[in-house]
């Protein structure tokens, strides 16, 4: 009950994507539940086979980690060993809230996302990356006018880990996109 | 993706139950997410054995309907009657915009949640009426402040069906909740 009480947090930290059509940023606890559904409906869009509900378990808790390290927005210029150092920290601590062998399971679920090597990690990892630009797009660009996002760091950022985990997602989001980047 | 946009719309339906140790009111999309995280953790809690992912599911869709219907607060009178119309109404329109297979399957879910009848639904409205409680709790008694909620009223509407799918659950709560409804 620790860790379910502790992870009321993750609705406090606010993200760059917004929700809602742009009325307001959207939190991590909402993001976590919008990418789980995703996935639930999105699973014949993975690269290779994947075990759907083993999938939404790793995206309801990829983001745990942020109650401790906050949200480090996509297109932000971070410390990157700095970030994953502080991430692990806030795993030992939030994930370390749970009987042990809950806590191993947890644990183990939030590091094969991290990976990003299993077929369910790269598809968790594309669907983590793919709702933030619908958010975006349907707020008219949403965070990518405050950060200036070209096609270039689009595509590095973004589609490329989309077509790692969900090719045909990709395929479909990529003109949406690059009509808004286009004029914004 | 119009299901998916649409679901959108959650995050923007306000619950009674605080969020944050009261900060503010927790949204249905947040809940949503913050159940399914119960569901993975306590579900050798269940009266009866469940597939957990299944449970997982239900409570990933089962509050969708608010988007049309609004959120019915547990402890507020309403017309029961109206309001399984209006949720009825909501699903085939919510769901309906899902292709046809991917419908049937989620209004399925859907449908067994509201039914409450197999040992997943029943654990899965037992998690439902759990979480609420325990947002409470962490805000000094939050909405039963105002809706002068008694140990009776929490009894037939809250205890019950907690109860009936997860009965070690509601008698770890129990005593916590009283303590609390003795001095508001
Ligand atoms: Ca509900």
């Amino acid at each position: 009950m620790a860790f379910l009480a502790e992870a009321d947090r993750l609705k406090g930290v606010e993200r760059a994507t917004h929700a809602l059509g742009g009325a307001r940023a959207e939190n991590s606890a909402e993001h976590s539940w919008h990418v789980a559904l995703y996935a639930l409906i999105l699973s014949d869009h993975a690269e290779a086979p994947v075990d759907r509900d083993r999938v939404v378990r790793m995206l309801l808790l990829h983001d745990l980690v942020e109650i401790d390290a906050g949200d480090a927005p996509i297109f932000a210029d971070g410390d990157a060993g700095a970030l994953a150092e502080s991430e692990a920290a806030a795993a030992d601590r939030i994930f370390g809230l749970l009987p042990a062998a809950q806590a191993t399971e947890m644990r183990a679920l939030w590091e094969e996302f991290e990976a990003a090597e299993t077929p369910e990690a790269r598809f968790a990892k594309a669907i983590d990356r793919f709702q933030p630009p619908n958010q975006n797009l349907a707020a008219d660009g949403g965070s990518w006018r405050s950060y200036g996002v070209t096609e270039d760091t689009f595509e590095r950022r973004v589609a490329q880990v989309i077509t790692r985990g969900a090719p045909s997602l990709i395929e479909w989001l990529w003109p949406k996109v690059r009509a808004v980047l286009n004029r914004l």
